[in-house]
């Protein structure tokens, strides 16, 4: 049985929910898994930061209340957070990244990725900026220090739709994709299908906690670009930045929009799309779409998310699952760690035989 | 690069879709997936039976219009099919079985993978009836024989759903399923809510090729029932037979009801469905059910299949695609011969290591 040690950098929502899981999990793990995880540091910008070569109990990390630089009180501990010096230095196969999103240029999440790597660690993140906008240099390196970079919970929270299109769509063709992915947004358009106004239905998300005080992210479809960049680059083998992809949000829609399409049996969604053009280049984009009855993402509803591939041999495959929530991003963080753990224990079969 | 030599069990609509494929992506496949295909033998009960140790040419044996045991002109061929022969002595690494589903005791299907398998030879099917009824049985005798038994086709065709399961949401705990598991039923409840009676949608589902003239297996869910028996055995763990699940069909459903249901917002769906129960057992199930409006099947329309498996850690995680289909279900032919591939290329590496 194997024990990965990992480091937390960020021990907000995500990370806490995975305290939680290991917590309660991991005997379950060990057994149906292979492995159990111990946490051997946690960094927070609010917090402070911890190293305990031994492992932190999960349990105790949780259930204490810590207060702003409340872990300069464990031993290890110090009340400022220093992201760089725990994933250098932390005793760490695996980086768990799970701060906050920056769109612009990833960082300090790039640095958390590069450092890790260079480190010869691991890296699974749920965070969309350093691999919408690094994908391709962090892979690199990961290849170069013969260690991982894993990013399920970058899209749609733990529901895997880019390991389904990598470990069973293989020789199908893809050739685009349509996704609704992002639940505030879907939620607000259901919200104006029942009647509400685009203001008062935002209103309604942000009281229910799925809407930031801001909204713009997630209305304007900036969120959504991210997304389409990270599965365009991933399954269609694209070279995308963010801008490069044209954004339209559904700030413009308006009631009676939104009924009209109603009454010919169709629904407006805020779309993320990309397709491969006859020349080879992609295109992707984020706009507002009427779908008819019968579209694959017609029937989706509330905060769920979707994504339908548009396959050659196959036509449109889709799946649907959460597209946030605490726990369901951090099980995106297991399932990276599973991945990891089956390539490693292959290797560890071929170095054995 | 490798070249798979197999063997055609059945040259109906699915292998000869595969042999289609064959003679036009086998460059692409070389490029892509890392080998081709080469159709070394094929047995048929109409056509008869041929041998060629270095190959049939795929486009020759799709364009040729065989008359009924018109292999027996061919070079090394014969009016008769020998699948015994074919299947022990014919020079194929994979036995691709696309024979006919025999829902009562899977023969001759579970006799031609056990042959195949005893041989050394992989065997990929898409064939219910040996899974349906012999997959533990088969899955021991190819680990006793180290070669691949895979049957993704079993189940809606090539939409990947058992791999899904298995390669993506480890430690997700899949604690039950529904599916739209039948094309041709959820077509005439499709057609039903339009006003159609049952009778007049079942012909116009024979009229279209979705319904045979016997829609018996469709309509009274003898067919989702050998696809709960597949899907609960293989996600959930369970040793169901086909007896062991309750069935009932959508014969019984008047217009009246559907449009009762139209009238809430809710759709009659023909659910195949398994749970695990508190005491660990297993309870497979087929019925007509109303979904409401917000269930992840109720948007299923038309001959699109879906599963939606019930997760601990992410709650409801939905697969839609195609359900049937012959190009689409020889796709699941090469997804199996892919799944094989890459478990052999690991295999090779670990052996030249």
């Amino acid at each position: 049985m194997k024990i990965y040690n990992i480091a937390l950098i960020g021990f907000g929502g995500v990370n806490r929910a995975l305290a939680e899981l290991i917590a309660i999990k991991n005997p379950l793990w060990e057994r149906d898994l292979g492995f159990r995880l111990n946490i051997v540091a946690v960094s927070d910008l609010h917090l402070g930061s911890v190293i305990s070569p031994n492992g932190l109990d999960a349990k105790t990390l949780v259930e204490a209340n810590f207060a702003k630089g409340g872990f300069g009180r464990l031993s290890g501990g110090n009340a400022e957070a220093d992201n760089e010096a725990i994933i250098k230095t932390a005793p760490a196969d695996i980086v768990v990244e799970a701060t906050f999103t920056n769109p612009m240029d990833g960082e300090p999440a790039v640095s958390h990725c590069r450092w890790a790597l260079n480190s010869g660690k691991h890296v699974v993140t749920t965070n969309k900026g350093p691999v919408a906008i690094a994908a391709r240099e962090l892979k690199a390196l990961a290849k170069a220090n013969s260690v991982h970079f894993e990013y399920e919970g970058s899209v749609m929270s733990g529901t895997p739709v880019i390991r389904m299109a990598e470990k069973t769509l293989a020789g199908a063709e893809v050739k685009g994709f349509e996704g609704i992915l992002n639940g505030t947004s879907n939620f607000v358009l259901g919200r104006m299908e029942e009647g509400l106004d685009f203001a008062s239905a935002v209103a309604e998300a942000q009281a229910l906690g799925y809407a930031e005080a801001d909204p713009t992210a997630d209305v304007e479809g900036f969120d959504v670009r991210l997304k389409v960049v990270i599965l365009a680059n991933e399954l269609l083998g694209a070279n995308l930045k963010p801008e490069d992809v044209s954004c339209n949000g559904i700030s413009k829609l308006s009631p009676s929009d939104i009924q009209a399409a109603a009454k010919t049996g169709r629904r407006w969604k805020l779309v993320g799309s990309a397709v491969r053009n006859a020349d080879g280049t992609i295109t992707g984009s984020v706009a507002p779409k009427q779908l008819a009855l019968g579209h694959p993402l017609t029937g989706v509803n509330g905060a769920t998310n979707a994504v339908s591939l548009n396959t050659e041999l196959l036509g449109p495959v889709t799946m649907s699952g959460p597209g946030a929530g605490r726990v369901e991003t951090a099980y995106a963080l297991l399932s990276d760690i599973v991945a990891i753990h089956n390539a490693q224990s292959a290797n560890f079969a071929k170095e054995a035989a």
